[in-house]
């Protein structure tokens, strides 16, 4: 592998970035609930956003952020209160919160980036912004990345980040990041969705539309493969900031280039992995990989069933190796294959073989769906296309969170 | 309206039916797992069934006496085992079941047609079909239909059954049916589904064509509504018989359909309702009604968004007003409709308007919420298609269920 994860690695890890998390007082709980991470020099961005038709109004701005500005100086995050379904008022809350964080960093407003997350529906306490910034730009520090990263949790249980480093030619290039989100997390969309915030750091140089390209083609081999709980969010956004500090430029279609895009891809994933084994109530990780289907799109329909599917996600979370309910995912899915021809294995264990049980005693089963971790594994026999998504099981405590859980 | 329910109805409630419900061993527990119901002259038929991929036997079977045979005589169902994902073999053994009981009533192999539920992925052990046969065929009787709707139970907590009697030209017709069904329950496909059997019986005269076209319709405005948990099951398959018993003529096209097929809408939603009522761990019936959308599948797609969102049946379930879940399950439905235009009541309460919060107090919303039944209406001021599902809430009990029901 040309790069290599960085412990402790968070958005600044990166040379040129610093972050704070502070409590402004939106969660009731105390607990930290905003954070900023700013770019030293203007920073080239890209953005992937949540397709919801009601986008909050933070994903509004950011949108016209990356239609309108070609670098970024700061984002912005708040939990505690999404900014969603808030209307005029909404968007005036956003435009206001960025006119006060680029004062209190004395930038220009259009080079601060929002993103927000929590209940839908309330209105913006600004007093509540404005305490915010009071406290974390004084608090902004090159160690600060993991404190962002705690202050952007909701239901998550544990803070996400991570960095990867690589060489180009001969100069060291940092990527770091965190991501927020354990619940409303889908896949079957087009562009990253759940609720999820992810912020995106790297000291490469790099170009505007070079970013958007490579954002866009990783966030759907990560963000876009996870599935908690098939709802999707209003408030989901991932941003990535290129502020060149490193001096190593990425020729767009050069071999650095791609050793970017895979090294970026890795993390994305590591921190899609984490989303869904910190998934409310998970106590499961389950990778679904569709094999030899007959189109990419037969594949993706049919993992994504599996992956969706609350009959097999509460077969999980029972330790049931119950393949009836895969088989009845698939059939359903709308996926085309041949049901005599399907091959599935639970780990490396067949239990289906040409569509029937392939009579695998039970108690083999039974000591694959037990780990925390495994595999299943549909092979449609039916041509060469493939597609994977990894989903987790619904408990008990999946269903008292969000019944408690006021959004 | 033009016809009445009558009281503990059942398939056996219209002249020239019998029924008999038995334990022939399916079933661990010991309880009633297999049912006959018989004709006592020719019945013309019609069904629809499951969309899987993965179709069982006997639905495979159903769908060869749809195509090839004009009349049925019999039906025999069981439950405990599904007879699905059971290749050649599992299709051998329903032929077979159906010969055993054909058998018995001295009638011809191809008059009778089956239904499994159960596990998925156990071949048949014919001689408990041979010994519910023996149980059930002396047993058979005109009051036989509450006992054979306890019979095709798996998790439905209560059994189903219901009839309805009207006039053609002076003569009494009536209409009987029973269902079983409590997961596996979706809506979102072109026919019938969910692990749902459900048999209906007339005494009308009406020909095979008519009837299959009135049930198929009658299918979409009832069980095609109905969502417990997203899941379609293999083995979904409803069956009507009508043996013209009471002589009454229902002409293609004549005011006599209308009103036959506005009495068999009436009695298919009553088990429609019922089975979402009794749906696995269901402590919430929940009409999602999408009113003044572009067009049908508009409505159809945002209903249906809401009514399968996990988040939105976790809220229910813990009395949460959360009307921001209902707003984001809107938004990725992928139904056309402008976010500001759009108004929502939970009952005749208004909780937005024209897409933000409509300023109404929480307890009154509570209140709505609090009731075992209420409406969601979602008015998108965008037109006049409307579109309406039933769901119910997610509860601990129904991850208790699927966690411990081997399928």
């Amino acid at each position: 592998m040309s790069f290599e994860f960085i412990e402790n690695g968070s958005p600044t890890t990166p040379a040129g970035f610093t972050a704070a998390g502070v409590t402004a007082g939106f969660k009731r709980s105390g607990a930290p609930d905003f954070a900023m991470v700013v770019s030293a020099t203007p920073a080239a961005f890209a953005g992937v956003f949540t397709s919801c038709t009601f986008a909050a109004a933070p994903v509004q701005l950011c949108r016209k952020r990356v239609l309108e500005n070609d670098f970024l100086r700061a984002v912005i995050i708040n939990s505690g209160n999404a900014n969603a379904c808030t209307g005029e008022q909404g968007m005036a809350s956003v435009v206001k919160s960025c006119e006060i964080a680029a004062s209190a960093l004395n930038i220009a407003p259009e080079t601060v980036a929002a993103a927000s997350t929590g209940r839908i529906g309330v209105q913006m306490d600004m007093s509540l912004i404005e305490k915010g910034v009071a406290l974390a730009v004084p608090a902004l520090s090159a160690d600060g990345g993991n404190q962002a990263a705690e202050a952007i949790m909701t239901t998550d249980t544990v803070p996400k980040a991570a960095a990867v480093k690589f060489q180009v030619n001969g100069k060291d290039v940092t990527i770091g990041a965190m991501v927020k989100g354990a619940g409303m997390i889908d896949p079957n969309l087009k562009v990253p969705h759940a609720t999820m915030i992810c912020v995106i750091t790297t000291d490469a140089v790099l170009e505007k539309a070079q970013l958007q390209k490579i954002l866009a083609a990783n966030a759907e081999d990560s963000f876009n493969r996870i599935t908690v709980d098939g709802d999707m969010s209003t408030n989901d956004t991932v941003l990535i900031l290129a502020n060149g500090k490193s001096g190593a430029e990425i020729k767009p279609g050069s071999a650095d280039e791609a050793v970017f895009a895979e090294a970026l891809l890795a993390l994305m994933q590591n921190l899609a992995k984490r989303m869904v084994l910190d998934g409310e109530g998970a106590t499961k990780f389950v990778e679904i990989k569709v094999v030899n289907a007959r189109s990419v799109e037969d594949a993706r329909k049919a993992a994504e069933a599996v992956g969706n599917s609350l009959l097999c996600k509460t077969a999980w979370f029972g330790n049931d190796p119950n393949w009836g309910r895969v088989v009845a995912a698939l059939g359903y899915s709308g996926a085309q294959f041949s049901p005599e021809k399907c091959d599935i294995y639970f780990g490396s264990i067949p239990v289906v073989k040409n569509g029937g049980d392939a009579g695998t005693p039970e108690a083999d089963l039974l000591a694959t769906v037990k780990e925390r971790e495994f595999t299943i594994t549909c092979d449609f026999h039916d041509g060469d296309a493939e597609y994977w998504v990894w989903s987790s099981d619904v408990s008990y405590e999946y269903v008292r969170i969000n019944a408690d859980y006021h959004t």
